[in-house]
Parts: structure tokens; sequence; C-alpha cells
């Protein structure tokens, strides 16, 4: 059955929208998404996502099916639903763009739509930049630990499903990764495709050997030989003896041995030995096998002679933080400036822009004041009126803006274990604002009258 | 660009696939997909995601884009990938059904199939188990730890990705859930559909009375209002003003209101009082706001007047377990029962099934053993030559599978907070023969000759 994106959201959302069309609530409305604060072990995150969401408003319709479900779902008419026939997403976005780092408590994006579009697209954009995002803060990290030398993505099989694959390989490689395993992702994104064997292949031949000259057969040039599936220093010398007999327009052209199990810096040493003692200097040395940022960074800083880096599951799901705590709060209706009290979930008023100082001392102020001196806006126009107000950034772009970002961090926050994240300050008409915001609202209870944020 | 899912895999699949084709490989190979090991605090799995592995072996077929997009990932030319073109999957699937608890080292499901087709199928096959049946059992020690209250699925904004979001609500309704805020999942599965308003609804009128008398404008019959958007206890008051107004077809008639934030337990405990002074006994409370099995327990024991538990995205990602490490692994080809040696990753050879004995007292067998007296074989066939052999199970068969083996469990492996989960026994004769091909694969550094299974 096929079900329109318009249904995959929270019913809340449609509930809500509704509420607002019937009281003639449709005046412009800003939400603005942000991770309230960083996962342990982060010291920045990596915006992400924002190709996905855009492409999610940008196609947004409700169409009769839609109102359909909506009604089944709520048991009315749909005739009840039939304001919502039609709805598109006709407003403003501004966002940071893919591949920039962020931190928490700054806007990765900020949405202005009459109301109720504003509030329906909420759970789908929710659930496009946060997982993003987390993986590619995984991503980057598993990068700086590799220290310059080459990961790929080997998570496809572990993803929460296959779409969250795609997505890893995409924000992977905007992390730089040099290539994934996944083939569609590969394919649709021009990402350099890798991987070879698995021990499966070697086990369904009567013998390593058969296995590794079988596979130079089918693959003429440079291949990987996975050493591991019997006892790795006998596979080292068998795929030396195969590789060499290749000759050195297989050897010595980009051919490497796979490791996946054991102790991996152990093992890398003695078939680095051997591989030299076998005239082979030019075979390099490939690890796999439940590796993250931590396990890569243990191995290069032990001076593992390993070449490349394969991370698979532990990127993929971004194992010790999967999720952020992310929120999509509304934070002005028709120029009023809003805010929620409720305990440990305060959120300030009023749109907002971040201004990126040098090293990332960053200060979160409102979007018309003026940047301090040296400092640069974050947040862009990427959205008028429902439509794209540029092309998509490539691929590239996105890698090149994270190494600049990346370049510019303390080294406490680029750090792999107890890194610190840098907390970006607080602009004094923002602070003055919320500090109005609040006093109101709770002197109020809940009856605001409203400071302009030009007040 | 469209991608035909046949794409959607591991690179070393098709090189693999290629090497086997070329060389005349295609006798029938058994893989056996298991998890390893349990995942800290698990005292069982759920197996779950079989229906969408089998729509993915029944659909497959690779097709002219895909052999250009293999050739062109591997920079060879689409003649090259000839061989794949027209690739089918017409094999043999046994598996546990959806729903049936499941432990470490048992199969999940085994594939018998041409060598090719049943090790190009690996990635996605693994793909969909894998987080489907962590999220599964995670949600079924949320159900476990609510101990009869519902539990209702919110995860969909922080799952990793749409597709996931729709798999967590539908193993989330497999575990028990009563439903889901999902309303593409909800209405596509026939789930009830939960949520009424989130805080920027409050927000976003003059005052919260003011919100909570236009939602009920908006949506006649019972309604859940939130009430923790300024001061809770004040919110509290507000709702049953509102409610009692609304009349006893509204609020005796499965009206709630909804804390999101602080102290749950104590809220919850004011707000009963409140509600009850007020007259209104009849509307019940929700919890949400960052709960999973730990925090619904202890809210549970405590004994918080909690009417239902909306977890979201703790379950919807299965935080604190978001991967399996599971593999599917080659147990035999051509008759010929083999196994990995390296280290700790050792495998057990052969095609196998599980024996359920009475309280998951299970016994891992060959398929051809006679189950112990009293056990049950876990593993059906569910697909033979490419073809189901029976129809789709229902979310509700699913339900009725996991609740019987859920009462069957032993109470340490039904506890929230360290969960001892049993341990399948290994019958006799895989012993034996496991500890032939072992003995033979060392004895022959990789070239076995083999026992077969009968021997």
């Amino acid at each position: 059955m096929h079900m329109s994106d318009a249904t995959t959201t929270d019913l809340y959302e449609v509930t809500m929208a509704m509420s607002y069309l019937q009281e003639g609530m449709t005046g412009p409305a800003t939400f603005s998404l942000f991770a309230r604060r960083m996962p342990a072990e982060r010291g920045f995150l990596v915006a992400a996502g924002l190709e996905s969401a855009l492409d999610h408003l940008s196609g947004l319709l409700v169409g009769p099916d839609d109102v359909e479900a909506f009604a089944s779902v709520l048991h009315r008419a749909p005739r009840d639903l039939a304001p919502l026939l039609g709805l598109t997403f006709t407003g403003d976005v501004r966002a940071v763009p893919e591949g920039r780092i962020v931190l928490a408590g700054e806007p990765l994006l900020e949405v202005t739509a009459p109301l109720p579009e504003a509030q329906l697209v909420e759970t789908y954009v929710l659930n496009q930049l946060n997982h993003q995002t987390a993986v590619a803060a995984k991503g980057a990290r598993c990068v700086l630990a590799a220290d310059g030398r080459p990961v790929v993505d080997f998570s496809l099989r572990r993803t929460h499903g296959t779409q969250a694959g795609f997505q890893a390989a995409r924000v992977g490689a905007m992390a730089g990764f040099a290539g994934t395993s996944n083939v569609a992702a590969a394919t649709a994104l021009g990402i350099p495709a890798v991987g070879t064997m698995a021990h499966s292949y070697v086990e369904a031949f009567p013998t390593e050997e058969d296995a590794f000259r079988a596979f130079a057969r089918a693959h003429p040039g440079p291949v990987t030989l996975l050493v591991d599936t019997y006892d790795t220093e006998e596979g080292v010398r068998t795929a030396a003896r195969v590789l060499r007999e290749l000759g050195p327009a297989v050897h010595a052209a980009g051919s490497a041995i796979r490791l996946d199990s054991g102790d991996l810096g152990a093992l890398a040493r003695r078939a680095r030995f051997l591989l030299d003692d076998a005239g082979l200097p030019g075979v390099s040395i490939t690890a796999s096998g439940g590796l993250d940022e931590y396990a890569v960074e243990e191995l290069v800083s032990s001076g593992a002679p390993i070449d490349t880096y394969a991370v698979g599951t532990r990127f993929g799901v971004s194992a010790d933080a999967p999720y952020l705590d992310s929120a999509y709060k509304l934070v002005e209706y028709e120029g009023r400036p809003v805010m929620k009290l409720s305990s440990a979930k305060v959120t300030a008023p009023a749109p907002k822009q971040v201004f990126r100082g040098l090293g990332c001392a960053d200060v979160i102020g409102l979007t018309d004041e003026r940047p301090p001196a040296g400092a640069e806006p974050l947040l862009e126009t990427v959205m008028r009126d429902g439509r794209r107000t540029g092309p998509r950034a490539t691929l590239g772009e996105c890698r090149d803006r994270l190494a600049a970002d990346l370049d510019a961090l303390p080294p406490a926050a680029r750090r792999i274990r107890g890194p610190v994240a840098p907390h970006p300050a607080v602009s004094e008409r923002l602070r003055d604002l919320t500090a109005r915001v609040r006093h109101r609202t709770e002197a109020h209870a809940g009856a605001v009258s409203s400071p302009s944020p030009s007040e």
C-alpha cells in the first residue's frame, strides 16, 4: 500500500493543524529546531539531513487519500478534515548548511510559515535532521581518529532499515569517508564503492588459496583478500603467495589484505612484516570488525600499520549516541515571541541567528542583530515561499565546509575521549528578550501580553 | 533517482556472486542468521523483520539498470556483469515466526539457495532482521515494565528515518502497544492512532484555557490536554475546569491529561488528586518525555497514578542496544558443513533447528533431529523455491505469539534491570558435528575434507 509522505507524521500535528484552521489561526509562526544538549562524548555536531527535509517540504501536498487516512484514524468523516485538503508548504526556511559544525542550543533550522503548515511538518523535519546530524558527527569523529588514513562505510547491514543505510553512506561521505560498501548509495551519490569478499566466500572453496585465486580470476586488477577465516597468519602467507604470482600489476596497484577479527593491532604488525618480507610493500592493510572512533584512535596511536579503517555498525547507528535530544519549538507567532516554561525544558523565544566567531566561539542572537566583529551568520535562507532558493549543495561542498569548520575547532572539542564542546554565548539582546518574555509569561500564568522582538 | 532494491546491498555480495557464477559454484548453500550474543540488559530478543525480508526476496530481480550500476561502481563493462542479469531468489527460507522469543546463538532465519543468490541477499536480510528484532525486544520490555497499563509509540520524530519509524510502530504493535502516533503506520497496519497537542499549540493561543477550549471545539468527544506548558499544577486545574464544562460525554468517556516533563510521579499524584477533587475520576493521566522501560518500571513500582505510558525516542532507536551483534554465516555448501575458526567468531556448522522446551529451555540441534520430549521446533519453512509458503501473519498473531512466549519465560529473563537470558543448550549431534568439522578444518588449515551432517 502506497502512503503519501503527508501521513508520515504524528497524529497530533494533524489534530493541531485542524484546530488552527478552524480557529482562523493561520498567521505566520516561526519554529526553531535545535539540540537541547550535547550527547556525552561529543565535542561538536555536524548539520545534516537538510536536503531530505527540504525535499519533503517542497513535495508536501495533502491529497484526498491523505484526508481519508486522517479521517479514518480519527474516526471522523472525511469532510470534517476537508480544510486540510490541498495543503502545501508555502513558508520560508532558514538553516545551517549541511556539513557545518553546530553546538547544543544553536538552531539547525527555523521554519516560518502559516501556523498549520509550520506545525504539520514538525515530525518529518525532526526525523530527518535528528539522526543524520547524529550519524554525521559520529562519522566526523571516525575521520578525526584515523588521522589522515582513509575511513570507509560498511554499515548497511546494521542500520535501522535501508533508508537509514543510504543516509549513513551519504553523511559518511560528507564527513570525509573515502568510500562505502552500499552500492545504491555509491551509484546515486557518486561515492566510491568498496568491498570484496566475506568469510563465507573463503569457506565455499576447498581451500583458502583456491578462494583467493578464484577471486582474482573474476576481478582482474587490484584485489582485497580477507585473511582471517581460519588461521590469520597462514592466511596472510597464502595471500602473499597468490598476490606475488599475480604480479605487480595487481600487488603494487592498490591490492590489500583485510583483517576482520582478533587483536587487529598485533595481527596488522605481523601481516605487515610478512607482506614486506614477501616483497609486497605495496599491499596495504584494511581493518574492520566492530570499529568505531575509540578503537580507531587506539590502533592509530599504538602505531598499528593499518592503512584503511572500515567502520560499520557503530558508525551507522551512532551507537553511543543514537539520537539527539532535539526540539522543534514555537518561538514566535504573529510577531509575538513565545516560550515554554515547564521544568527543565525552558526555551528562548524569537527567531534566531548563530554568529560564528573564530574557533567556534559562537553567539546565539536575534535575526536582525549585527554580527559581532569577525563573526559570520550560520543560518542561511534555503527556502522562500515553499521553494528552494538555490541549488542543492554537492557532497563535496558539504565535505569542504566540515573540513574547514573542524580545522577551526578547539582541540578539546576534537578529542575522541572526553571532548569538551564549546558553549555558545547568548547575545545581550536575546538575553534581555528572554528575561522579558519569561517574566510576562510567568506573571500572566499563560496569559502573555507580548513584547515585540525589537522592543 | 530510483534505485531498484537489488543494489541495496554491500558491494562484496556482488563481487562474490560474480565469482561464484564464473566458477560454476551454483550448488545449494545454507546461510544461518543469528545474534552472536545478547546485548547487555536483555533477557530475550523478539524475532521481527521477517515479513519485509521476505518481501525483498520475493521481489528481487537484477535488471539491466542494476547491472549497469554494478558495472559502474566496479569500473567494469556492463557485459562483464551480464551473468547477474535476471537473477532472482529461487531458494528456501526457514525462519522463526515474527513475535517469537529468540536467544543468542539461535538461528532467526536460514536461507538455502544456489550460492550466488544466497550470498547476494545477505546485506538486505541482515538489515531488516537486525534492527527490527532489537526494537521489538525493547518494545516488549516497555510493555512488561508497564505491567498491564497501555503503552503507546511516539517515536517517529527520532527514529533513523521514516522507514525505521514505520517499522518501530509495527514492532511496537507486535510487542503489545495500544497505539502509535504515526499516521502512516496506523493507517497501513490498522493500529490505533494516538496523540493530541504539543506545547506549541498551547503557546499559540493567548491563554492555556483558550487553547484547551479551541481544541475541544475542533475535536468533539474525548480529548487529551497537555498541561505542562507553563505551570503544571495550574495547567491541571485549567484542564479540569474545561473538561467539567464539556460534560461527562467528554470527561467520563476517555479524556485524559498529558504530563511531558518534570517529576512525572509527583506531578501525576498531584494531578490525580486535583482531578478527583474536581469530580473527574474518569479523566486519565498519560505520561511521556524521555521514557523507556527503566523509567516506566520506576514509575509503576512507585505507585504513580499514570494510566498510559508513551515511549518515544529510546524505544524507537532501542537506545541502550541500538544494534545486535548478528551474523549471516555460511553453514553448509553442497552438503558439506563449514565453519569459521578465527578468534572469537567461531560458528557452528550445518543447518539447524531450535527446539523450544518449557520455559524457553531451548536446544539448538540439527534440522533432522527428533525434538526432545515436549519441545517444539521454532523455525518453520516460510519460503520454498522463492515463494512464500503461506499467508502473512497478522500483527495480532505475532502479538499473541509473543504474549505466550513471555508468559513462559523465566522471571529472571523478564526482569527490566539485570535480566538473565536463558542459555540454549546444544544437542549432542550438533556438538559432535561441530567438533569433527572443527578438527578437520584446523587439521587441514583451510583444506577441509568434510563429514556429512548425518555422519
